[in-house]
């Protein structure tokens, strides 16, 4: 058994090794409305942004979506960026280009030097895994490998082994959203994020989406997660709360648990 | 499975219905001290008040102990008061009468109506419980059967059968109170909580104490507890967190869960 491990970007503990770091989402469809997003977000102070590519509407266009990218980076005043598409399996948007001009957008970003981490999800073909980490590896980015349910939560069993998983498929970092049905499915998302983190090489982050699982973005930190999702200008998923109001709640924890 | 249940006194749920109400002991050793420190603690506005004897100096003293109660019950405000002697063996203070004086107090201070719930421990002798459910009865007022352990927690299944004890036992709630060694033992008291709470007929009361546990004391309720301790002018065991604390994270979950 081991400490729960916060995320390391260049060596250094994102957020000086605060459990769990508060990551906030952008989710702009044009480059203008980015431009704006990523100032005000910033602004905000997030330990990490998650620019949400599937959400811009010229994804398909390789040299828009490498112009937005800079102007996210410039826009961040210095905090690191995590890239993801999130798939529409997955609960994110619809988009109209394939797996294999995805990974060439990974690419082609991660060769700009304007993001940090990028996030994939392991239920993507095996090669297609494969050729994500090898882009991260190349360009010596941390990868999140994720697993999202948004209509339930798989057995406890079932969502220690997604972390397991990460961790075997070469992820970095492991994370797992899974929509509770009830108090129980809660319950059971925190104990394996719990056990993740003390059994794993790698940081894990464990959700709980929806206001059944609100409790889980707030107090998710002291069960090992290394991150939570809060909301700076709009949410990217059910159940995320306001940065303000996460931030009150991780210094309360701080306080309580160290008095 | 049914909906975690509020402490009711006299027909009416505590704290609206709220979990968890919000409690705060009084830990005075002289009736001076007392009190100051109810009218100090009662202007902050706990939903319940926990007067623990154990700390009363003069406890072998009926008449001092019966004017206590009055002085109590005059500075509450109305603040609704729960009686505690805790054992020594439980984590109270070192008490100079027996058994059956303890039952004899918690008799007469019942009978002046200066108190409207009674706490007992459920590992008591048999027939001292049955005296104090009997006690409990004829003055009409809830039992709090509780335990608890101050060096360890349980394994999970011994929780749970705490709970199903003091059901059994004829309290009208039962109380589990442990320390953690690590956060699975957080985490174990957070999930026998909830199973107690949805499968028993009676309102429970789960916390992990000390700094690791701090977590049970504020989100408890999601799991099912109906009542956290929080200190208004003096913790009464290790862990506890100022009300203010409690009461900023238990508005921002009620934001997170209903939004």
């Amino acid at each position: 058994m081991q400490q729960p491990r916060a995320i390391v970007l260049k060596g250094k503990p994102l957020a000086a090794g605060r459990l769990p770091a508060v990551c906030a989402p952008l989710v702009a469809r044009t480059l203008d409305a980015l431009r704006e997003e990523t100032a005000a977000v910033a602004a905000k102070q997030p330990d990490l942004l998650e620019w949400r590519i599937d959400f811009f509407t010229a994804i398909a266009d390789t040299q828009q979506v490498l112009a937005a990218a800079r102007v996210v980076r410039e826009a961040a005043r210095g905090i690191p960026i995590l890239l993801t598409r999130r798939a529409a399996r997955e609960g994110g948007q619809a988009i109209t280009i394939g797996e294999v001009q995805v990974l060439g957008l990974y690419d082609a970003i991660a060769a700009t030097g304007s993001v940090d981490l990028l996030d994939y999800e392991m239920e993507n073909s095996p090669p297609d895994v494969a050729r994500a980490r090898e882009i991260a590896r190349r360009h010596g980015l941390p990868l999140v490998l994720s697993f999202h349910d948004f209509q339930k939560t798989p057995p406890a069993a079932e969502l220690l082994e997604r972390f397991v998983r990460a961790q075997a498929l070469g992820g970095d970092i492991g994370k797992v959203a899974v929509m509770p049905q009830s108090l129980q499915d809660v319950h059971a998302l925190l104990g394996a994020t719990l056990r993740a983190s003390e059994s794993l090489g790698i940081p894990v982050i464990g959700m709980a989406m929806g206001g059944l699982g609100a409790v889980s973005r707030l107090c998710g930190g002291m069960f090992g997660s290394a991150l939570t999702f809060a909301v700076a200008s709009a949410p990217s998923a059910p159940g995320q709360v306001p940065i303000e109001d996460v931030r009150a709640t991780l210094q309360v924890l701080q306080r309580a648990t160290s008095g």
